[in-house]
């Protein structure tokens, strides 16, 4: 086995889900394949890089706190393209409403090695397990949020 | 360090898993060895693949959801069997009873590679810290449920 | 890359980790080199191994049930030192005041490879996303704990 290509294809997701719960849409550009197909559950789907960065950039506002972490990688390398298939657990939280979201999925992605050497993510879609909606506790409370403002605290 | 197959045992376990979570009972035999061992918390037991399998496919109907994520993967090789220590977050939601359980574990797995060279689950158990069983809050409602049916929606 | 160091580096954080959730505090104190410099947070920083296995232990009682995991490494070696990023999902519950505390956060640490070749944790800290509070609801009820005693039962 190619170690240090599943370490590399390993890092891009990690990369790409760490940019995206951090809300970093440059870093989490340069995850994605320029020609990337991208399907999130059954009602969302996006055709190139600037579509799935834009979409995220508009719907992920400060005030919406999102956990995305991949579980359990298993990948296959074939020369300048891989396969995996991960199993979610995201949790969002949105603050305005006190509504959670929490859900789980397994993704079957597609990676491309690009012209300069680097391992992009080409295709992404996943199957839901289950996703469920719930109103936070009226006990539920803030006790840190790295996007808190002095308009808008914690 | 035998990467190689550090990163077969990770597979086998994450094949076991998702297996369990998605219902695919003949895929989840095959990770099991013939003569398994499995012991769930302190009330259940049980000798041999089939005990095993029979007891999975007759508890977890479709409308009981499960989440099984292992982490922190601690593994030795020893020949052609090794010992592994994992992490476990689960989650079972109880549709019907609009229940849900919750728990953390650490599993002691022994592996075993047969006479065809597959690694499978020889033995294993856990040291459960903790579970939980609570009533899921009258706002908490699943908007998307894999074995949904028209008479069973989400 | 060097895969060996790689998995060493893993499994010293897993050790941190499930020592820190089974109150196992000679093994915890293992894995902090002497000079440890440990921010958690912005209201907690300790120096010196001793200084956070003291707080640790006097922190976490029996009464205190703590889940740790840490996901999605990107680790970088460099000889005798390492740096590491990883994605921290956290759980207390405070089971006398039936309070739960869940959280998220990217952990970064450095690593050192002491005289005797072993890697000990040499400085940790994180940003973290979110952290909340909220009451247990009435209905959560502990079915399994592994500090429950006659006196004090799950």
């Amino acid at each position: 086995m190619d170690h240090d290509t599943l370490d590399d294809l390993r890092r891009l997701k990690y990369r790409y889900l760490r940019s995206l719960d951090l809300k970093r849409w440059d870093e989490f550009a340069d995850t994605l394949a320029p020609d990337i197909e991208a399907t999130y559950g059954k009602r969302l789907s996006f055709s190139g890089r600037d579509a799935v960065v834009d979409y995220m950039r508009s719907s992920l506002a400060a005030s919406i706190i999102t956990v995305h972490q991949c579980h359990h990688p298993e990948l296959s390398v074939d020369g300048d393209t891989a396969t995996g298939t991960w199993y979610l657990e995201d949790k969002v939280i949105i603050t305005e409403h006190r509504m959670l979201l929490t859900g789980a999925a397994f993704y079957d992605d597609t990676y491309a090695r690009g012209a300069d050497g680097v391992w992009r993510i080409r295709r992404t879609g996943y199957l839901r397990t289950y996703e469920a909606v719930e109103t936070l506790d009226p006990s539920w409370k803030l006790t840190a949020n790295h996007w808190a403002t002095e308009d808008q605290p914690a």
